[in-house]
């Protein structure tokens, strides 16, 4: 069975720590100021390097776009407002969602310092990538995070023709005792849209409950797709509205089907976005050392229950992440011809050191 | 199409306020103490007015021996340790999980009243019923509410031949304008054993995706099924680890599949479940009025779409629920056959007003 990776079609791989210069360089080069250029890479780069590549680097060449065309504000100056002893707001500027969303987190993190939790609207944002990298943030002082956001409106609504909310996804993370922590970090539709195209350009079928056409009817076909649908049907999109709620309602966002289009609205339009982050201290109800022990203590009981197929391993959330991260830091990040070609482009329009090189 | 509710055979129908009497008096003459009593036949009664038969009154007699066998304490001490501004631990003393999961909610919303959000692990506890009773509560305060639960082993670990978590649900509610709370109370499993089992007495087969028999492999015939199948496959099974996280370890309480069994295990045994409550202040965040109004004209959007089938409506989570409440409050609540029998038999040992009567 062919997977579905980058690595099929044999890319090079660049070392961990060259990929990350370059991605921060090209962002200081396109005029993004220091700390939001740092924060913002380095979401980028961890999101590639768990292996969430839709997430990750290859987005680089949109985002530069949207500096340009204006829709991401390169100097953001952000607010916070503390507004309980729990609780605040951060405007983002229109800067980049992930410098943003690590700002609140951490924000989050000092009000769970001093009142056990801490819970931070950000509005006025943009697209943040991957939302493990808020999340873990939490789990490096023993904390568990939750993160949270609305997304471009892709998901058919249950008992409807048509889309209304995005892929809208839940994350949270939580550490364990003896490894990387567990991280839940998955869209509140069954697939991306990314998977459904990588299925046509190998022409190969969708099974049923992955997507559906224009007129809401649930089709095989990956070029029929023009909508996603929901895990477990009515279930996965009251999921979506929660998420909603959280990223829309709680930040004053634009909410649903009045979220703007990540690719096919204008680039010198700003996005509004929202994300919800929160902050848990462990020691506020349990001895983070028995927590992270016990939690330890599940997954091995879980990975170690009799696999339905002896070649594949029964996992927990995280597992593959924890996997992608170990290769691609010892054997390098693998980058496919396309992205290639667009890092070198941008490599001689901004005269950085070229990954190539 | 049979719809599989207990309405299909024609159950008598009995006065709402008589049937919430009936409860509260069976468990005070059990022995339960008046607070207690008077908190769980509410939480019973609330699941059964709103439509979820499977969390309500059907419960009770099983409740009752679980009074008689020593599992459920009668008379507990709640006692409720602050840890911080905004968190705190609820020793349930064995007493029910119906009034242990209010009284936690209501020191919560204490919490956020004075610093933004309240979180508290309740352990000690027992079965509580349907989760929405307790997001619910926080609303009536222009709250958000949030409720976890783990529940007896059923749900099929992905990639295992055999179950580890329960059906551990997902419970969030926010107020709206100008009607009763967006609530959203859904199992991480695609379905509930008794769905399957009403497919089984109907002899209609299950789909695909709702169940797996004892070696793991799904199955679509009812009497086959030993396990539940999460929603959107590895997804809902990440998120029942998520719900476990703050049930189990948060709370001290065992975990996925050393949870004892609701049905099966001895009554004369504890089973010191755990439980997790949040409630958010709105106004920490946003203009309340606001909040509400837009989440009232999101909800307007979504059932304003086009549907997929004429005659079925377009729904956000909790709508069935305010539809049967509407229809019980008025035409009073369905019970059938088997269930008035159990009531009877109570009635008569424990010397109260008989439903029938």
């Amino acid at each position: 069975m062919t997977t579905l990776t980058t690595e099929t079609i044999d890319p090079q791989r660049f070392k961990a720590a060259t990929v990350l210069e370059f991605v921060e360089q090209a962002l200081l080069k396109s005029g993004v100021n220091k700390s939001v250029a740092k924060l913002t890479a380095k979401g980028l780069w961890q999101a590639t390097i768990r292996g969430v590549d839709s997430h990750g680097i290859r987005l680089l060449p949109h985002y530069l776009n949207s500096v340009k065309g204006g829709r991401i504000n390169s100097n953001p100056k952000f607010r916070f407002e503390k507004t309980t002893a729990s609780t605040g707001r951060l405007d983002a500027d229109h800067g980049f969602g992930h410098a943003a969303g690590i700002t609140a987190m951490h924000h989050a993190m000092g009000l769970a310092q001093t009142s056990g939790t801490g819970q931070v609207a950000v509005f006025n944002s943009n697209h943040c990538g991957s939302m493990a990298y808020f999340a873990l943030e939490a789990c490096t002082r023993d904390m568990i995070g939750n993160a949270y956001t609305h997304a471009t409106p892709s998901m058919q609504s249950t008992g409807a023709t048509s889309k209304f909310f995005g892929t809208n996804p839940i994350c949270m993370a939580a550490p364990m005792a003896s490894e990387g922590p567990f991280c839940y970090d998955g869209a509140t539709t069954q697939v991306s849209i990314n998977k459904i195209r990588m299925h046509g350009d190998s022409d190969k079928d969708i099974p049923l409950g992955w997507g559906a056409d224009e007129s809401g009817n649930e089709t095989t076909i990956p070029s029929e797709v023009a909508q996603l649908l929901p895990i477990g049907g009515y279930k996965g999109f009251g999921l979506a509205m929660m998420v909603d709620i959280f990223s829309s309602m709680l930040t004053g966002a634009p909410s649903g089907d009045q979220v703007s289009k990540m690719f096919k609205d204008p680039l010198s339009e700003k996005r509004h976005l929202g994300q919800f982050y929160s902050a848990t201290r462990i020691d506020a109800f349990e001895e983070p050392e028995r927590f992270k022990t016990r939690l330890q203590d599940t997954a091995e009981r879980i990975r170690s229950q009799a696999r339905l197929e002896p070649e594949v391993a029964v996992q927990i959330p995280g597992d593959p992440e924890k996997a992608h991260q170990a290769d691609r830091e010892m054997n390098g990040i693998p980058i496919n011809d396309t992205v290639l070609e667009q890092f070198e482009t941008i490599a001689q329009e901004l005269k950085i050191q070229s990954l190539a090189v």
